[in-house]
């Protein structure tokens, strides 16, 4: 199995620590030169005609993208340890959390990143800044809303990390990104952020 | 268990018509005023802090929102018939055309309404209708590519409906709700919605 990314990319990062945080290895990595365009040729779109990184491409050649159908083909193939629930009461909790960290806070500076900076420069086709600065606000609120969510926990949902840690640790990275860390007096997110960073994963 | 909607909007329908789809009926159906502002005071919220419908509460009282985290409970609960998938790679098929088409034909035709037309009315806090004429072109563009998909297809994703086809079902009827319907030219989106728009759950 082969994944195609570009690993500076947030989504990719989410891929890799997923796996890393199951012990999966053994799975070959080929880099797909975004900043380059590469994405959006003819190679890669025979593959993924969406043109998103990361993209899976299985034995058999079937290809899988979007980060989360990739995570979720783990998931099954692969039950412990579980990151996306075990009962259906926790899968649906994860599930629901995975959607709101997603919302607001990684489409959100993922948005001000592609909007309301220079972002990936000539590959921007569409740039409306007024939308990155709304979102450069709402990645704000977002961490305050997040940062009461964990005030009486370790990890977003249950004692596990999940998929829903992995995606908030990879929004808040790109946050410190593009210079938008986490305040000083959100101390329960910080708490938590360090201990995401420590994580051997976060470093996969 | 009950779940609190308020019928006239797509993504409690995304809901109703799962159920239906999956037999299950006997679900508590309770209207939440969104217009009048119901879900953004204290009552709904204590439910919901995010304050979006639909929200399931169970017996217990643990509510879930987010329709896909709804979704997923009602499939884990009772598998049969398959919305989201049996094998790992069926499952991964199905989240990835998920979420393309919630990406693509979802949130756009949503963003537009909040953004490119009077929407919600006094409860739109914050409209950009730059971003929202924008959304109207990849609405329109995402049409195109889902007639293409569906030129040797049923349905989205193998012979039987799943949660894909719910997705862009309401979708496309909102799409409709604005004046944005299937362009004549767009035959295998038209003749899939038709197919999809006969099914006794079209009208749950």
């Amino acid at each position: 199995m082969k994944i195609y990314e570009y690993n500076a990319f947030p989504n990719p990062r989410r891929v890799r620590i997923f796996l890393a945080e199951k012990g999966i290895d053994g799975i070959e990595f080929e880099q797909v030169n975004v900043p380059e365009g590469e994405h959006r040729k003819a190679p890669f779109l025979a593959k993924n005609s969406f043109g998103t990184v990361p993209t899976l491409e299985m034995e058999n050649g079937t290809c899988i993208s979007e980060t989360v159908a990739i995570c979720r083909y783990f998931e099954e193939r692969q039950p412990e340890p579980a990151l996306m629930g075990e009962s259906p009461e926790e899968k649906a909790e994860i599930e629901m959390w995975q959607r709101r960290v997603e919302q607001t806070m990684f489409n959100s500076i993922s948005t001000y990143f592609h909007h309301g900076t220079p972002g990936l420069g000539k590959l921007e086709t569409y740039q409306n800044e007024e939308w990155g600065k709304k979102n450069k606000e709402m990645f704000l609120d977002a961490m305050e809303r997040m940062d009461a969510h964990l005030s009486d926990k370790i990890f977003f949902v249950g004692e596990k990390p999940t998929i829903v840690d992995i995606t908030a640790l990879c929004a808040i990275d790109f946050g410190g990104f593009v210079e938008l860390s986490i305040p000083a007096e959100l101390k329960n997110l910080t708490r938590w952020y360090e201990a995401m960073s420590i994580r051997p994963s976060a470093s996969a």
